[in-house]
């Protein structure tokens, strides 16, 4: 085996090309045998086998900084860097983490899991390392499908400022998450395919030489920037922009890519080297259907209840069912069509489906603008990436509380993608946005209804659930929701638990457990967040020694603090605790591991419960 | 007078073109009359005077979705519309704001105030309009400044997926608020003034003609996108993205532009108008120096103490006297450098000073990355701008506890400019934030230290602090600023009134006051809104029987409520009286007005004192 030998990338510089051919191999292998374990992101690193190798051999990742965008495509870079030994346990609480984590390695240059970040975050090493007058190279490594986030073309933009070497190498594999929508990914697939093109520009090239003032047009050419010649090479917008272009290039010829890098290390400014490679590379079935091998679940996770269902899957029927029978209702996603559920949307309504591409703060005020038309925008999105069109929900959407929902998935602790993912915080930058309604559903029925609810409402709507199952309910048992009610399940007398979606199936068996205790407890399906019904919180107040409330996000402007503003602006003596996530970020783990990290587990809610009662 | 006649655009079209020359003229000196009397924006409606008149001749505005980016360049048009007898009172509370804003008229199709969102707005409509099969046009005006937004860039990607008609002018004045920076605005430049490049293109396109093979090519030319002839045409970056382009145009002659904006009608699919204007056109002085005439003042606002110093300004002094001693300190901006104070830093400094453009997604990623090279960036900003870089502060700043200083400037209510514009949420979105420091100052001497004080701290820190006037102290009655201690200003028994940052100037006098009602308060200056030093919290709990929290900041979210938690955890009987912004948008007026509405005022906060005290 070639990989057991390759304790760091100094140790690739020392292999022949049968070697390396061996190792891609071999690498391949490793991750195949891996990651259908400990599940991760599959494809894109069997895409970027050669890719890596190439960097670290032309690179020294431990001086030269190298930033990997949104961090999934860094598996063959942290085996390469020293970590190959705690593979087995990647994405596991307290091992390595799926993302490039700048604690891990001095390799790993900047930690990366949202898009688009990685020319920005390059920029910033190339100024200081410009000032400080030092001698490393920076690479960026950034995907076609991270090329459509705003935040990349800054940086792009502001690149051309720059009059040292950059190298940004576009890892070219016709797909972000989902497939890419929009112009430059159009545009990239001409750059690629366009062999007329290729002939043509041959053609006019050689033909102009023998044009009588052809000399004439040569000094042109070398005196103006947007010579013919250069309008002639492909990447032309890229060099529009004041970027050297070279490629394409073969992703999975390593020495290609090499001789390319070692070109582009020469250039003085920033320069792109286009590198095509292939998603799932080397293993048929990704190849043929890079989606489903995008991110795996692996066998080492524990089983699901084939019975129950996702909260990902609820939304997904509800909004069909809703769709085929209102046609006003438009469903609109940022590159995640499958992850959100609403592909088979897609399937089923083509004309009211959009996906804009990972386009956050575009997608957020494109919605608002179509509700403004007797339309119903329905934007499904993981609530970490929301945080980017937090600006356009206060300014475009919630100033003129315009009709647009929010179908905020990955709500709360995600797990095993960690820290990047953790949708801890959209309790609290919804709640402070004047005109928002917020609701929060415990089980599959109750998502259902409340995506129903919010289609007839007025003003931004946001519904946040959790990645992960829904409980289905019992009919006989069920109340219906009802705007602005908080639903009394138990009612005790000493403590009422306000609950917050998700963290019912932690409490929902406290209020029998806490009898042991000689507390006797009411217990409270909050549902909606934002309004909060004052009257019933008072009542909840009053008729209780102690308020506690439980949420799946940081307490900081969560929805407990709210409460307790009702509590204590009217005056009540009345205990009160607020459970939720503390003032940190939560790593990576199984949910259940992690939510007894941040304390907000069935135990540690309990624990919290009897001691602030008690004291 | 022309002027008088007009009373909406239909009106416009009756006009020859004798007449619509005098409009122009008419238009100017209203604007210049009123604005230097009102203040507002000044240099950019000039400058837009031709364009707009063209706009409205060509449409129909009451029909067709016309969407000014930013905004502020929309007066011609509200004038136009029926609003010209408001004008004198414009951006006063209860008359015409400064911004588009659809409460105000059917003319004005989407709010605008921040950059870069007309593209968005522009598609979701053109997207309804096709979905709901109606027939009208939709015009986004956008400035090349508004271009360098990520954003923007967003929406031209998806805008290719269009198939029918989408018309953005691109309002090309060859600056933002600042001069542009970077690879597209350089390309502007480019395509607007390479005569050379002209003569190059005539040249080489009537050189094919002569060339043997040049049937072939043209063959070629008509089949592929990428052709020769295409390349050779202006535009071509935006022409990649599949956009149609048509210029530039003089923006100065209406007929021209009325002209190219006829054509543009009749495209299937996104085109693009490049309209060259100047900036402050017609006016002299403005169009010298258009950068000082962007927002003015106006005679009719309060005058100013000469003896005063706005924060801005300590800001401004205190950073370049901390730089002189430090080389390690980088002052950034996203072309805010006037209005953020850092001009005088970019003069002295000019090589630690980096303006990104209007890029704040960007900013603050690439102000991470140096900071990780011994390094410390100080990026200057508005609050209400700094939304647009919130997920990068979690993602990329604070998750890595990169240190990262924010002085925020325009925190809290910022009089005129309206909702678009109030700072009211930059404490809540900034205290959600784990590792994250926050200091707020209520008098210049406190500003300068707390800079002085961050540049020595790790992770992030946010210091906020108004718009206006930062008071002078006296040294002898002045208490240094002490990491993580709240400053006793007087001691009372029965109220406690906490107050954060420019606060301070309302309630500095109501421990005197209240002493009439019989109530002795104390008064504490926050200065530190994260961490919050719990034991001096637990202690002002204990020692008084009512803490009041007074912050310039929406109450959800805010400091008030991390305060009460402390004393609701703590389980301390106290009264709190939680005082700040209410959960609604605060409209445009004088600061006073906005406050006395707000009731975060003297009167209002010393009557809910009053009232909280004796309930």
């Amino acid at each position: 085996m070639v990989l057991e030998q390759i304790k760091s990338s100094q140790d690739l510089k020392k292999l022949n090309n049968d070697q390396l051919d061996i190792l891609a191999f071999e690498l391949r292998k490793f991750l195949v045998d891996n990651i259908s374990k400990t599940g991760g992101h599959l494809s894109s690193n069997l895409g970027a086998v050669e890719l890596t190798l190439a960097i670290h051999r032309v690179f020294n990742p431990a001086k030269d900084r190298i930033i990997f965008d949104v961090g999934h495509q860094s598996y063959v870079h942290k085996i390469l860097t020293g970590r190959k030994d705690d593979f087995e346990n990647i994405r596991t609480l307290g091992h390595i983490s799926g993302f490039p984590n700048e604690k891990e390695s001095i390799c790993d240059a900047f930690n990366t899991g949202h898009s688009s970040t990685s020319l920005s975050a390059g920029l910033g090493f190339v100024y200081a390392r410009n000032y400080n007058k030092e001698d490393y190279s920076v690479v960026s490594v950034i995907g076609d499908g991270s090329l459509t986030g705003g935040m990349a073309y800054e940086a792009l933009n502001n690149a051309s400022t720059i009059k040292s070497n950059f190298i940004i190498v576009l890892n070219d594999n016709e797909m972000s998450i989902d497939k890419n929508v929009g112009g430059i990914p159009k545009y990239l697939a001409e750059l690629r395919t366009d062999t007329k093109y290729q002939n043509l520009k041959e053609k006019v090239v050689s033909g102009l030489d023998k044009v009588p003032f052809g000399n004439n047009i040569n000094r042109f050419i070398r005196h103006t920037k947007s010579s013919v010649k250069q309008l002639l090479i492909d990447g032309m917008m890229f060099e529009d922009m004041g970027i050297k272009y070279l490629g394409p290039v073969d992703g999975h010829k390593r020495k290609d890519i090499e001789r390319f890098l070692t070109e582009a290390k020469k250039v003085n400014g920033p320069v792109l080297v286009h590198v095509i490679t292939k998603k799932g590379k080397g293993l048929e079935a990704a190849e043929k259907n890079p989606e489903k091998y995008h991110g795996i679940a692996g066998t080492n996770n524990c089983s699901k209840d084939s019975n129950a269902i996702s909260y990902t899957n609820v939304f997904s029927n509800t909004i069909c069912k809703l769709a085929s029978n209102n046609d006003k209702i438009i469903a609109l996603t940022a590159a995640m069509a499958d992850g959100t559920g609403l592909s088979e949307f897609k399937k089923r309504f083509p004309d009211r489906f959009v996906d804009v591409g990972i386009a956050e703060e575009h997608l957020v005020t494109f919605a608002s603008a179509i509700s403004k038309n007797n339309l119903v925008p329905v934007i499904a999105v993981y609530s970490s990436f929301l945080q980017r069109g937090f600006d356009q929900i206060i300014h475009d959407v919630a100033l003129t509380n315009s009709h647009v929902i929010f179908a905020i998935d990955r709500a709360g602790i995600v797990g095993r993608d960690g820290a990047t993912h953790q949708g801890s915080f959209d309790i609290s930058y919804l709640n402070m946005i004047p005109n928002m309604t917020i609701m929060a559903p415990s089980n599959a029925k109750e998502l259902e209804e409340m995506l129903e609810i919010s289609i007839n409402l007025d003003g931004p709507v946001a519904i946040r659930y959790p990645r992960g199952e829904a409980k289905k309910v019992a009919n006989e048992t069920y109340t219906p929701v009802v705007f602005n009610e908080h639903e009394v399940i138990t009612k005790g007398k000493d403590v009422a638990i306000l609950s917050v979606g998700a963290m019912y199936e932690e409490v929902c068996s406290l209020p029998e457990e806490l009898k042991v205790k000689k507390i006797s407890a009411s217990l409270i399906n909050l549902r909606f967040i934002k309004p909060l019904n004052k009257e019933q919180i008072i009542n909840f107040a009053k008729n209780h020694k102690m308020i506690v409330t439980v949420e799946e996000n940081v307490i900081n402007g969560g929805v407990g603090e709210s409460i307790s503003q009702i509590i204590t602006s009217n005056n009540i003596k009345c205990k009160i605790l607020n459970i939720g996530i503390n003032d940190e970020f939560i790593p990576h783990g199984s949910i259940h591991e992690l939510r007894a990290l941040a304390g907000i587990d069935k135990d540690s809610i309990k624990e919290k419960i009897i001691k602030g009662y008690k004291n």
